[in-house]
C-alpha cells in the first residue's frame, strides 16, 4: 500500500496552496472532508465555483465586487478626492462599520514582504499610482496594519506618491493607545507611538 | 455597503466550517481565493467533489478506500487474526512504513475528546466491538496516539473489550525515548513512560 489513492493526494496537493496551511493540515482537512457528509463537501466545492464565478475585484479600487465596479464606487454620493490604501478587502468592513470616513478605498491585495516574496509588483501599487496620478484625489490615507509589512507598505506608497503626485497629501492612521486600554499592560511599542503622536488638548 | 456579498459570506462560513479553521482564517482563505487565478480555485473544488465520488471509507476498517474495501482489506495475506486500532487514515501510512505489522487496521475517525464534543458515538467504536465479537481477530493493538484524548480512547476501547470479549489479546503499543533521542532533553513524561515501561535485557 503506497500512501493514498489519487484524488486523495490530489486534495491535499490542494488544500496545501492555501496561505497558511501546511503538510499536516492539508491532511488533516482532506481526511475531514471524506469523513463529511457528501452535501457538506459539496457545499464547500459549490461555494468555490460560485465565488469565482460571480465575485470579481473592482476595476477601480481591487475591492470585492460583483460586477465591474463594487458597491462604493457606484455610489455617488461617496467623496472622490478621498482614498483610503486598505490591504485586504476585509479591512473595508471594519471601516465602514466606523462611519467616519466617506471616501473611496483602494485595496492592496496584502502587504510588501521580502521574506515571504511579496514584491510591489504582487500588489495594486502600479494601480493606485495611476489611479491618484489621473487626478481628482487630493488626501491619500494610508490604512495598511500597523505591523512590520503594513509600515514598510505605507513608506513604501508613501515615496512613491510624494515623487508622483506632490499635490496630494498623504496621511497614516493614528497608531496608539486602544480606546479603553489600560496603560499599565500597554506594550513599550504602542506606548512609544502614543508618545510621539500626542497631541494637543 | 453591508459587509460581503452572498457568495463571498457563503464561501467564509463553509471553509469556517472546516476543523481548526476559526473566523478570521476562513477569510483569509475566501480572500485567497478570490484573489486566485479561475484555474487554482476550480482545481480545488474540483478535488473536494471528485474524493467525495471516487473515495469512500472501507466497510470492514473505515481506511480511505476507492471501493467498497481497501486495499489492505482486500489483501489475502494480511493477517487477519490481528487488528491494530489507530485514529485517523494518515496513521495508517508510518505503520506501513515500519514493516513490523502485517495484520489489518480499524480506522476511528478521530479521538475521544468530551471537550470538544466528540463521544464514543462519533467514533467507529461500536462497529470496532461489533468486529472483534464476529470472532477470527485474536489481538487487538491499541495504537491511538499518546496524547490525552488518544490514551483516553485506548482506555475506553481496552475496558469495552475486556468485557465482551475477554478471549482477545488487548495490547498497547510501548511508549518512551524515541530512538535517537539525547536523554538530557527527554521531558519528564516520556522519561516517565520509559521507566515504567523498561524491560530486562
Amino acid at each position: 500500500v503506497s500512501a493514498y489513492a489519487p484524488p486523495v493526494q490530489k486534495l491535499i496537493a490542494e488544500l496545501g496552496k492555501l496561505p497558511g496551511i501546511g503538510g499536516r493540515t492539508a491532511q488533516r482537512l482532506a481526511f475531514h472532508l471524506l469523513r463529511a457528509s457528501e452535501e457538506d463537501a459539496v457545499a464547500l466545492a459549490d461555494a468555490i465555483r460560485e465565488v469565482k464565478e460571480r465575485i470579481g475585484l473592482c476595476e477601480v479600487c481591487f475591492n470585492l465586487a460583483d460586477g465591474p465596479r463594487c458597491r462604493i464606487c457606484e455610489d455617488e454620493r461617496r467623496d472622490f478626492s478621498l482614498v483610503c490604501v486598505v490591504e485586504e478587502p476585509g479591512d473595508v468592513i471594519p471601516i465602514e462599520r466606523t462611519h467616519e470616513y466617506r471616501g473611496r478605498y483602494h485595496v492592496l491585495g496584502g502587504a510588501l514582504s521580502p521574506i515571504d516574496g511579496i514584491d510591489p509588483d504582487d500588489l495594486k501599487i502600479a494601480e493606485l499610482f495611476a489611479r491618484i496620478e489621473g487626478g481628482e484625489v487630493r488626501e491619500v490615507v494610508l490604512a495598511t496594519n500597523p505591523t512590520t509589512t503594513g509600515e514598510a507598505t505605507a513608506l513604501h506608497i508613501a515615496d512613491g506618491l510624494r515623487e508622483r503626485t506632490p499635490q496630494v497629501a498623504v496621511t497614516r492612521l493614528a497608531s496608539g493607545l486602544p480606546v479603553g486600554a489600560d496603560l499599565e499592560y500597554a506594550d513599550e511599542l504602542t506606548l512609544g507611538r502614543a508618545f510621539t503622536g500626542r497631541r494637543a488638548v
